[in-house]
């Protein structure tokens, strides 16, 4: 089954549009200035579709990354990806930015991504990778590091990404000692083409979302227990 | 010439949007909700579209406030005009949210919209209504209270218009003694009908902006002189 997507990220400041014809990745853009998502998203899938010869009304899904993330950031992505499935009729599928971080992770066991979500807090979500796949351990939630490190599993390496490495990976350490290992540093940030493939999977699966549904959504933990 | 016309104005907490045939009002609906823009702005614009029994396709052009307003509000709006406008290949214009108010002001003579940009700056315009027309005196500018009120005409009256006299009013006055008159609370705020209104003309006139130049876009005049 081939399925044209267009996938969108603007959950972080850097932000990223992909084209992709099933899982495979026909042409990414990444934004070259942080927090200019308005400016930037339209004109570049407008120049990846031109690179592509693709016409607008190829595209047959769109999958958009729906966080947890940037504020902003994150409604122009929705804006524009919802905008465009109903004005052109086709199904889109919001993809958490957690997951597509996970799924950009190349290794085995335990995954837990986490990403600052100011004042303290962290949003975070576990996954199992077996075989190729990414298996959800926990849903998206937000809360203290160390209710993070409390509720992953109680053996075996656990590999780490997102932006909270950047300060917290030494408390990560700390709290988790040896089993505590960090991805390489490229990973801990979604791209598109991640959000294009899990969106595919969804896709192709028949799953769409309401375009009216398509909202930054994820639950806030138990902040102190 | 009956043109269709989409209009957004998400500048404000309180958003509207409004199907124009050229510049008579088909519908508009408001915001129930402050500062939701991105759950109500496109289930608002197609329920609208159903009851006037308008297709997608039927829209000819869209008419956008583009501020001074609402950092992500204004985005919002601007993604999905930006994305329509591209994806069903219509023109966009933009209006500035200031003119948009003055244009919805029920009185002749000097015209001033200020609305509050914080930390003790306002965005401000002069326009000047002869007949039924609005000319604009001088470019949408953000500076001091002091420096708004120093830009004005030496005489005749000036009609307010703008969320600044919610806090403001009693310095107008102080400033201006009774020369200052306030319009109509109801007319502080913009509306879609007005921003499609200005828009129609734009459009009837064979213009048109690029939708990728669709920003926020003002002045920061001289603050402290």
């Amino acid at each position: 089954m081939t399925v044209k997507i267009l996938a969108i990220e603007t959950g972080t400041p850097i932000g990223s549009a992909a084209l992709l014809t099933g899982a495979d990745v026909v042409a990414e853009a990444t934004s070259p200035l942080p927090a200019r998502h308005l400016e930037w998203l339209l004109p570049a899938i407008m120049d990846m579709l031109e690179t592509a010869r693709w016409r607008v009304e190829d595209v047959q899904g769109i999958a958009v990354s729906r966080g947890p993330g940037s504020f902003t950031g994150l409604r122009i992505g929705m804006a524009t990806a919802a905008a465009w499935a109903r004005t052109r009729n086709v199904p889109v599928v919001g993809i958490s930015t957690l997951e597509a971080i996970a799924a950009g992770v190349d290794a085995f066991g335990t995954i837990c991504v986490v990403q600052d979500a100011r004042r303290g807090e962290y949003a975070t979500a576990v996954f199992a990778r077996t075989g190729g796949e990414n298996v959800r351990q926990t849903p998206d939630t937000v809360w203290t590091l160390d209710a993070v490190l409390g509720a992953l599993p109680l053996d075996g390496p656990v590999i780490f990404a997102g932006d909270a490495l950047e300060r917290q990976w030494t408390a990560i350490m700390q709290g988790l000692g040896s089993r505590a290992v960090p991805a390489p540093r490229d990973q801990w940030t979604p791209h598109a083409r991640q959000v294009g493939r899990l969106g595919f999977k969804r896709l192709a699966s028949g799953q769409a979302d309401d375009p009216y549904l398509l909202l930054p959504a994820y639950t806030r933990g138990p902040v102190r227990e």
